[in-house]
């Protein structure tokens, strides 16, 4: 396919969607992806380009000249204009900035201004505003007849003469009232404002938990100076979900297209907690050196409670890490009750598997004591899972640390040491 | 504030959107949460209970009678109501239906005998069809005159004389247009069509990837039968997105809002599987107890191989069921590119991590053999780690199976006992 035949490869992608372009790029090997952008790079769209994963996008517009860039740059709405700009280096930036009009410049360098992750990032500052003195006939006559309007709308945001926004009409609403009828007679006047520093996630959240399909975003003063549309949002949201997965076991989102070396730099921090928890867990076992040298039967079993805990814990962490996210959890409602729901769910999952284990332990060794003492570590390695499962991701979020990425991790440094020295420990006690 | 004082209760609860009295009523506790439907039951919404978690959405509709059930269900779209009737038992739903004007009662009765998750669920049969023939004028006034349109509607679909759609316009655009245009004129033709039977899955992949608002559902003769809109996908989202994540532990999505002992049951499979995996890791240490009797040294360092390969094993299995999650891997393209390039991140973490431990082990306990066991070991663990985190997932998705769910667990089994294997059967052989 990609072997040299230009106007083949053209048609073959030309009745294709941008993001179905973009899929192909990011499936093909690095060769064949260079050659396939030399070809097609003019007749790329605009869409297809900001569609790319972010460490391919940053190569193929590292591939452009600054003109190419400005054209790309016009064709698309202001919040993917200034995803790709905030990428390039400064002089590339500024070069293209200054091959733009005036008011389009004006928009994305005020874009650049806004943080990461924020709703000045996300709105599109193409927008359809309706002052509150039109009726439905001169609304749909400004509609037919102005220029620059955004390619898809969906809520007509009505604002008065200070440009704040004072309700707004579902298009679906707006074209189906008569002519003459006013539109401050049928807008909604609960509108969900979204400041222009809210976090994305606070944004996701009002979408989802109101079903919205475009919300106004207001300037410090309460003006209208964008509109955040549920597309963008939707991908916030998959961002989210997968930034969450991803944080819990120490991998970062852009693991998958990275190449192997920065890969695995990527991820040596989490080995590295991996590392420094197993070393304090081998530090407890030292310990008790001496015991098991007596009963190497210990160190068969030893393994055991460490994993029931670590295991159980990670459950519960994971139920109240996504209960945050949620909402679901609420710093002053329901806390005491999750904790101890989470001690009872532990203590009756723990004296179940004590007496299986207890019992499997006892007789494979012929040892009625040591399936006493497994059953016992068991029983008090599970309900601390159960207990700092849900306390250490409610003390992360509370002093102002992300439960989703370090919670884990130390909560299975606990349940490792706290498994090994509570069976070791009991196991010194009793039966030497 | 539950503690009696009916209208107070009532006018507080009056202005808030129904999503937020839903959450409002997952806060309180269950006793308090009795009174308050007690009190409130006439005057919540339908909306409110199909926001419900769907724990709590059992409790709250089986309280009810079916007359009371009847009428929230008719308030309802059809996708919302279907949910809700889907979870009475079967006495109760035939009672509602029975209730029910004819139209209604079809619509719905077809609605419950999709399968659950499939598209059929998703859509709602209140749509907007529009004949070929129309202009946009003929659209607009009948629009105007209809009495049977959804609330919110946000793309018209264009049907020929078979009730088979040929095309859609963005209200945006037929707002734009003026009214002798023929909507066939300015329609999009290339439609995103949905069959009834689709997974709800690949449902929320066509709103992602194509940015989409709402989409045509078909049945098997290609015939409109419903919409789908964004909103409900956002919520499909939200939900794929927790499944990933739940499942990975063995936590089912109805974990939070269970009640212990449900709780603790639905855990229980994951940790026997955790079970099952230590005492086939015990086994393989069982082997080697004569060994680790000479030299309880091993006792201490033998977590740390098994350890640091289950964790870079689950890293790479996390990115593998993502990016197969996200259609960022397909069986025909990349395979092999993916295990080759986690083999190499695998070595190269692995002999860095082997020389760190080595020398950690050889100087802790002044024995030079022992390190260059442990970093033996560790390589020979995390190269496989790389291996198996890829294939495992990659194989359950070719044969069916749900790689999230079984192969974390899966994976650590064979770290383990790799992980032990290695370690004390090197140092079987060089150290005595």
């Amino acid at each position: 396919l990609a072997a040299g035949d230009i106007p083949v490869v053209e048609s073959l992608i030309e009745p294709l969607h941008p993001a179905d372009v973009a899929d192909l790029i990011e499936h093909l090997e690095p060769e064949q992806r260079k050659l396939f952008l030399d070809i097609t790079r003019h007749a790329l769209e605009a869409e297809t380009i900001s569609h790319l994963d972010e460490a391919l996008r940053e190569e193929v517009v590292d591939q452009m000249a600054p003109a190419e860039l400005a054209e790309v740059v016009t064709e698309l709405d202001t919040d993917d204009a200034v995803d790709l700009l905030e990428d390039l280096d400064a002089d590339t930036q500024q070069q293209v900035l200054d091959s733009l009009p005036a008011e389009d410049r004006a928009y994305l360098e005020q874009g650049l201004t806004f943080p990461e992750d924020s709703a000045g990032r996300l709105m599109q500052r193409e927008l359809v505003a309706i002052s509150d003195q039109w009726n439905v006939g001169e609304t749909v006559d400004y509609l037919r007849n102005a220029e620059d309007l955004p390619d898809d709308f969906y809520d007509l945001y009505i604002v008065d003469a200070d440009k704040k926004p004072v309700g707004s009409v579902p298009l679906s609403r707006a074209m189906r009232s008569k002519r003459d009828i006013k539109l401050t007679d049928v807008m909604d006047e609960e509108l969900r404002l979204v400041p222009v520093d809210t976090d994305q996630e606070a944004v996701a959240y009002l979408f989802r938990q109101y079903g919205l399909v475009s919300a106004p975003v207001v300037d410090g003063d309460g003006r209208l100076i964008g509109v955040i549309t549920v597309d963008d949002v939707v991908r916030v949201i998959d961002e989210e979900a997968e930034e969450d997965l991803l944080n819990i076991v120490g991998v970062s989102d852009t693991d998958f297209h990275a190449p192997a070396y920065k890969t695995a730099f990527l991820r040596v921090r989490w080995l590295v907690v991996t590392l420094v928890n197993t070393l304090i867990a081998s530090f407890v076992i030292s310990r008790f050196e001496g015991t098991i040298g007596h009963y190497p039967a210990l160190a068969v079993l030893m393994p055991i409670t460490a994993a029931m805990g670590g295991n159980a814990g990670v459950q519960v962490i994971t139920v109240t890490v996504r209960a945050l996210a949620t909402r679901d959890i609420t710093p002053n409602s329901n806390v005491m009750r999750l904790i101890s729901k989470e001690l009872a769910v532990g203590l009756m999952n723990a004296v179940v598997f004590a007496i299986i284990l207890g019992a499997v332990g006892g007789y494979w060794f012929g040892h009625i004591g040591l399936g006493f003492v497994l059953g016992g570590a068991m029983i008090f390695n599970m309900v601390w899972a159960g207990f700092a499962g849900t306390v250490i991701p409610l003390v992360m979020d509370r002093i102002g640390l992300d439960p989703a990425t370090g919670a884990g991790p130390f909560l299975t440094t606990t349940t490792d040491c706290l498994g090994f020295f509570a069976f070791l420990g009991l196991a010194t006690l009793f039966l030497t």
